[in-house]
């Protein structure tokens, strides 16, 4: 039997109904011939009351604890399942993680999957059960302790076991139909794409699409799984959602795939900085120390042995990295002052046909240039090109980038 | 070190503050030298939720999958207690319980420990760990899947692990603050018992005290394990609550030890049914398998070939046990009709002294007659008697009865 691994987030089992939504797709993959592997999330809003819960009881968690109280989640919904799916009569059974067993490391609360037998689920598979219902987002570690992999870890669990068990296919049903071009909340002109490449969506996720965990992305391009994203409140024909797949697969594409843009963006500028060599090591070593995701860097050029360096970081970072400046400041490092703009947003547009395609950075810099809108900081990367703008143009960017690279329009 | 086995019952981890309440007292007994296991239930109301959802999902469920659902519970209480103590600076860690392993039989729902292996959780003890958390009511069955072992069972796997650790003593933290001579919202008079004896408790539990469950009464009985019963709100000393233990140990006692009462009660009674050989087998067969809970009967003495049976069951099970006679009736049983009195109480005096002491019965009989209150059937037991009265006359049956065994003294 081909197998296919279907994965449900946490919306998508959010109460009894939605589980029994939920379980009436599968009983269709079933219907068709699969053996189905379903990785089910906790309800939704359950994962962020125990996570609420260990906070409050301890705020420096011993990460063990926190995994073994913060897996129940999904455990529910793995019995919940297996029981709506009886109820249909297909046979169904739930595994928890330890019970695959799911062999991941000892990193508690940020794990990584390191292996996945799959004899005992086969073994189940061959006596007639048809559904294998696992809980995501968990695992054991070396030492037997419950180990978790992290926020959003249930669609790595999920593409894991599309791995392990060769399956055609891995559908990740959630809330939304699929991957846009953009946001449709901001872009009216917004078009679901039926196929995106595994970098494109990469860079997407990373760019705060959310639709997909970046690591669950990776894992697939690696091994080579078929991910379809797809929405579990529609029904969904064969062709539903948005495959995403090997570049190899994807027969014509618009140079640019979509504009993907994220808000909370601050920009930080250390002016007048002594410029000694090693100078950019000792500001975001500190930083990093610190804590802050620095994401844009740009160094002026340097005149009279002084020089500006400007970085990106999320806005909630902000007051963090001012204490680590300031307490540099006279000592590893000798700059004027430090000048902070918290309302910037990154716009990118990333495409594949990019690296094949020149003039996409000159374009999309004009199209900014005739809204007015002024372009702060510039990053570049083979297939993605993303600019700093002041956050109340944010939308306005959004819009004319997907105009001018007609993403409305299927290649 | 001496090993201490401490139970949490769920109103006492009913939220976190409460948990940091029961790990205070958890860490009194670390002070004082004692290697502790924590039994915790779930946080009260939790398992009620599940098993609301397991019973909408799946009327007729699969066992195994509800208790992979309803186990979850525990799970997030001892990981919530284990961070606590861990706040506390007391080295501690959870234990569910496939980990441990708790070896139950595989009858799902209902299981049966029958091992608790030590070396897991002394080892850690060996190393420096202070306090072992394990989710009670939880276990793992021969065929590697999660069990349970049926409400109250958090009681029994508390008495388990004192038998396996051979434990000073296992204390079993509540919302009463031991077991009284009485209900107290029924007398006033009722009387905090120090010490009660194993049976005595047994037949005070099945009677429906309600603070301990009959089977870890029984189990605590066999392995000679004290029992003590104490409230999780109040200040403790080391002579707190009620000590259940063996009667040897009880040097002083009343006759009788308590008087317990159960509401809910009612009586049938066939009339007139054909007497012949076996027609007890076929009633009471019949109204077990219709899941029917006798308690008391009584057979009148036969007149021209026909008498009439009576018996006590749980007032909820009525409408049952009338379909099963109906079921009977003109087939393999003969009777005249079925008379139901639906508003009965049993009420019963308890204690290990009625042994060598005769005449309790009859000064019983004596008290409530002289109250006016009839007694419709009775039963008795080396260590009990039980009449069933009409229900209004429960409360001052209790009553009298608690004044003229003179229960507000203490031997």
């Amino acid at each position: 039997m081909p197998t296919l691994v279907m994965k449900f987030g946490g919306t998508s089992v959010a109460n009894l109904d939605r589980i029994r939504r939920a379980a009436k797709r599968v009983g269709v993959e079933v219907a068709k011939g699969y053996d189905v592997i379903v990785i089910v999330s906790a309800m939704s809003g359950k994962t962020n009351e125990l996570v609420g819960w260990v906070n409050e009881t301890s705020p420096l968690f011993d990460a063990r604890e926190y995994d073994a109280v913060v897996s129940s989640g999904e455990n529910v919904t793995a019995g919940l399942m297996a029981l709506t799916l009886q109820e249909m009569d297909i046979p169904a059974r739930s595994w928890q993680g330890w019970q695959v067993p799911v062999k991941t490391t000892s990193a508690h609360g940020q794990a990584r999957i390191e292996e996945i037998p799959t004899d005992n689920i086969n073994a189940k598979f061959g006596e007639g059960m048809k559904v294998a219902v696992v809980a995501g987002f968990q695992g054991i570690s070396p030492e037997g302790r419950i180990t978790t992999l992290g926020r959003g870890g249930s669609d790595t669990t999920a593409v894991a076991f599309a791995a392990a068990f060769d399956a055609e296919r891995c559908d990740i049903y959630t809330d939304v139909d699929g991957i846009y071009t953009t946001d449709p909340r901001i872009c009216t002109k917004a078009r679901k794409l039926d196929k995106i490449a595994f970098e494109e969506m990469l860079e997407l996720a990373s760019l705060g699409a959310k639709v997909l965990q970046t690591r669950s992305v990776e894992m697939a391009m690696r091994y080579k799984v078929k991910l379809r994203v797809l929405s579990s409140f529609e029904e969904q024909s064969d062709e539903a959602g948005t495959l995403v797949c090997d570049e190899d697969e994807i027969m014509e594409s618009n140079v640019v795939a979509g504009v993907a843009y994220s808000r909370d963006e601050a920009q930080m500028t250390l002016l007048s900085v002594a410029d000694r060599p090693g100078i950019a090591a000792t500001i975001f070593g500190k930083l990093s120390d610190a804590g802050v995701n620095v994401d844009m860097i740009v160094q002026d050029i340097s005149e009279e042995g002084r020089t500006n360096m400007t970085f990106s970081l999320p806005n909630d970072q902000v007051a963090r990295a001012e204490m680590a400046m300031n307490e540099l400041k006279g000592k590893e490092l000798n700059y004027d002052h430090l000048q902070v703009e918290a309302d910037v947003a990154k716009v990118s547009v990333v495409g594949i046909g990019m690296r094949s395609q020149s003039g996409v950075a000159a374009k999309m810099f004009k199209v900014l240039s005739d809204e007015g809108v002024n372009i702060k900081v510039i990053t570049t990367s083979e297939i993605k090109i993303s600019v700093l703008v002041d956050r109340k143009y944010m939308e306005l960017a959004v819009q004319a980038l997907h105009d001018a690279f007609e993403l409305d329009k299927a290649a």
